[in-house]
């Protein structure tokens, strides 16, 4: 059944039936505006706009993997500030030819990592759109004080969680429908890139010991994103090329030596942070409870040595492209 | 200078410099979540997704009135859950070709609206993407209990804000081109539609004092939203159609005779509310300081009648098209 057949309102009672009521809601969707009970002192908020053939293709994303990933971005960035998310605000611009089945098989994406994240889908607006639009807003509330991008300082270790680069390699697979024997890296990468992973678990236990001076989510490439928090605390950075944590499927796919996905490829969703030295061994011993391993890859200089890679030798590594702009193509 | 040549992060920069910090509001735009110290103990959430050539067009709306009107409709439904605005968190998907005088327009609208309406812009993204695409989510305080859908109950007055049907006469006159001799009558339906006000005033007194049993802002047209709260309150509603508050200028345009945009037009953003008959005098006291007038247009009955709109003479009208459905066309 085509949405133009079900209505605007047919499909929000569709949508609000399979709603999960969270912790503190009063009202969710079906009123003017949704209506929830403070359970802390202060929120989080955040918010992503997803745009068909922009940010992705919906020839090689399957609707549920986009459920999943148009949440998760969200709950990256409420990651990255030492948050836990709560609640998802949704809008979407649907396609008219859009079959009830494909809204359905979306949510059911959404709904399956909204119950594991323990966050409520509280509200939002439907509209008929010629593409599909996805905005999403998510509320969370700080595990301790939040972390920003601006308190890294020089001395301080440089981490990322889990592993960098397979989702824009496997973007790349996708782009130029290449091939490989290589099945299970394949699939592997692909995953990655499809249905990205937030680390609220690592965020959360970082932000409750109170570990990293700052922290952002590589969502831009690590390069672009290091960038960021270097421009906010007023310092440089050296990454060590050989430091770089990369996934078997990536050794695999692009072979160890092809770091540019890992540097520059962006949407790997996970932590970058700096911490001062003597967080070395709670940082080691958390990544068991964070059900993810966490990398020193290098360190926080001062502000005139820029941002710099360095070889497994010690020599800085000449780069071309540092990370994405969504405006300049 | 475009938008392409300005870059993501040039832009951003350019909104975090104009954005306002509202109370309460410890981290705005320019990290990845925002981060807002609770003042109340709870939360109202709203969110609106614009679309151009769906909901706008850009040869006939000026950007700035765009900026007004992407918040009000917002701050409309915040209304209408008798809350107080405090936060908005935008998504633009801006077209590349976009000089950026205009996008400092729209933001020129936004930001004059939510000044006065004492509303925080707090976060968002910016995305390229080939037609304009508003995507707004805001964040408000009940000022007493939230006024639901749900409360009309038989024998309840049933009241409306302002005036009806200025906004979808003057889009009439848009839509088709049409000139009218009326010129100040035009200038002002007209000015409805591009720049609703939303009854923040009105609400929050309402609210304050208790008095209606259910409300509801009318953006897809007075019957259609007076049949979403019939069918949440399980009742019907009798409307008198020579009750209908119409303006000066709708009068001088469609003769007093044609009501139909005031009973079906849509994007009036007035309040539309049922109170029980003891509320009569505090109603009337009210509109002083609410700056709006109040109108009473009929009742709420039992549900087995439901929706009728009488003539003068308390015969039934019958209506051909009752409202809005983004999907049915």
């Amino acid at each position: 059944m085509k949405l133009s057949q079900i209505g605007e309102f047919g499909l929000i009672d569709r949508i609000r039936r399979r709603a999960a009521t969270g912790r503190g809601v009063r009202i969710g969707i079906g009123d003017d505006a949704a209506w929830v009970i403070h359970r802390r002192g202060s929120s989080l908020i955040t918010a992503d706009l997803l745009i068909e053939d922009i940010h992705f293709r919906l020839q090689w994303t399957s609707l549920s993997d986009l459920g999943h990933k148009s949440l998760a971005v969200n709950l990256s960035d409420i990651a990255a500030m030492g948050g836990t998310p709560a609640y998802v605000v949704l809008s979407l611009g649907l396609p008219a030819r859009f079959e009830r089945r494909q809204v359905d098989e979306y949510y059911r994406g959404l709904h399956r990592l909204a119950a594991t994240s323990n966050v409520a889908l509280i509200g939002g607006d439907t509209n008929i759109s010629d593409r599909l639009i996805i905005s999403a807003c998510v509320i969370g509330h700080p595990v301790g004080q939040p972390i920003r991008r601006t308190g890294a300082r020089v001395g301080d270790d440089l981490y990322v969680t889990g592993t960098l680069g397979d989702s824009s390699l496997g973007l790349e697979f996708l782009r130029h429908r290449k091939k490989s024997a290589e099945r299970v890296a394949l699939a592997f990468v692909l995953k990655r890139h499809h249905r990205p992973t937030p680390r609220l678990r690592a965020a959360a236990l970082l932000a409750k010991h109170n570990i990293p001076s700052a922290m952002i989510d590589v969502s831009d490439g690590l390069l672009q994103d290091l960038g960021h928090i270097c421009a906010a605390s007023g310092v440089g950075a050296q990454v060590g090329n050989d430091k770089l944590p990369l996934s078997a499927a990536y050794r695999a796919l692009a072979g160890p030596a092809q770091t540019s996905f890992a540097l520059s490829g962006g949407e790997d969703y996970e932590l970058l942070f700096s911490a001062p030295a003597r967080h070395r061994p709670a940082i080691a011993k958390l990544q068991r409870a964070a059900q993810v391993k966490i990398t020193c890859i290098g360190s926080i200089v001062a502000r005139r040595h820029g941002i710099t890679v360095l070889d497994s030798r010690g020599r800085p590594i000449t780069l071309r492209h540092r990370g994405h702009d969504h405006f300049k193509k």
